[in-house]
């Protein structure tokens, strides 16, 4: 019965839900709940789409890194991101620079402090219909986030769906 | 005579300032002043050291960029940098983002707007001896900015001496 049961799921969440049994392995190894997302391999050496600092109560500095598939549509205006295409945004505490400051004569410094959390968005048009054929997961200290903070994944980036559901452009 | 020269300068210059007949070359394709630095290939490809908000004058958001050589020092905490080292200063408009503030309901998104230029730190301990073991250069829209203006740069970065002059850490 629980192989049934893992190899329906496998029909209905694909390759990288794989079935029952691979679901704590997931979780072990940095899975996010809902969508299943692991911490892609290397994605901290992916080119860099943009940068931002979002002040308010996320007080981050942040950038936005591409796997190949993303930095190629990126740069062809491919819409929407075909699947495979993988956006991780990395965020650190935005931090005053005293060293720098000093140099420059006034506070006008900020710098990435220590890492808030990496986010995740991958492109599955299929695995992911119901969500815009993204996948969300964000991750802190490698270890996910829970499924409550990605319910607000999907209806945020929903008015960015004439560009495919993301907000981030490239910085030329 | 003229060859006399360029070979002589070669001596002194090492091999990215090759010979006289070189200079003509290197400004049409972009050599900066004084160092002779030229854009690196490819070096909007590489990987992401950290980020950061120049406030005031500046009034931008950059990100620093590495190849593999700093890449590799850096998160060796290699000091200094060996010889072959560049990091890339790349700096965009700090921009509010209108679109992403209605989502927030708050004036709190600033993203990259315009390109404002790319500065590059080239080490070679022999050939730039002189000025702590790095070569700058800044170029805009892809033109090299002129010898004044690289004049600044290594007394500015010369209280960065105890980190091999560079002033960014790496963002984990």
């Amino acid at each position: 019965m629980k192989h049934a049961f893992g190899f329906l799921l496998a029909l209905v969440a694909g390759a990288m839900l794989a079935s029952t049994e691979r679901v704590p392995d997931q979780t072990d190894r940095g899975g996010a709940p809902i969508y299943g997302v692991k911490i892609p391999p290397g994605y901290r050496d992916w080119k860099l789409i943009s940068v931002a600092h979002e002040a308010g109560a996320n007080n981050d500095l942040r950038a936005v890194l591409g796997n190949d598939p993303a930095m190629q549509a990126y740069r062809k205006g491919t819409l929407p991101f075909p699947d495979g295409t993988i956006i991780a945004r990395l965020a650190w505490v935005y931090t005053a620079s005293e060293a720098n400051n000093k140099l420059f004569g006034r506070p006008q410094s900020f710098v990435a402090g220590p890492a808030i959390n990496v986010q995740f968005m991958v492109k599955d048009s299929k695995q992911y219909a119901a969500t815009g054929g993204w996948g969300y997961a964000q991750f802190k200290d490698g270890k996910p986030d829970t499924a409550a903070k990605l319910d607000t994944c999907y209806p945020c980036h929903a008015p960015a769906k004439a560009r495919d559901y993301v907000f981030t452009y490239y910085a030329p």
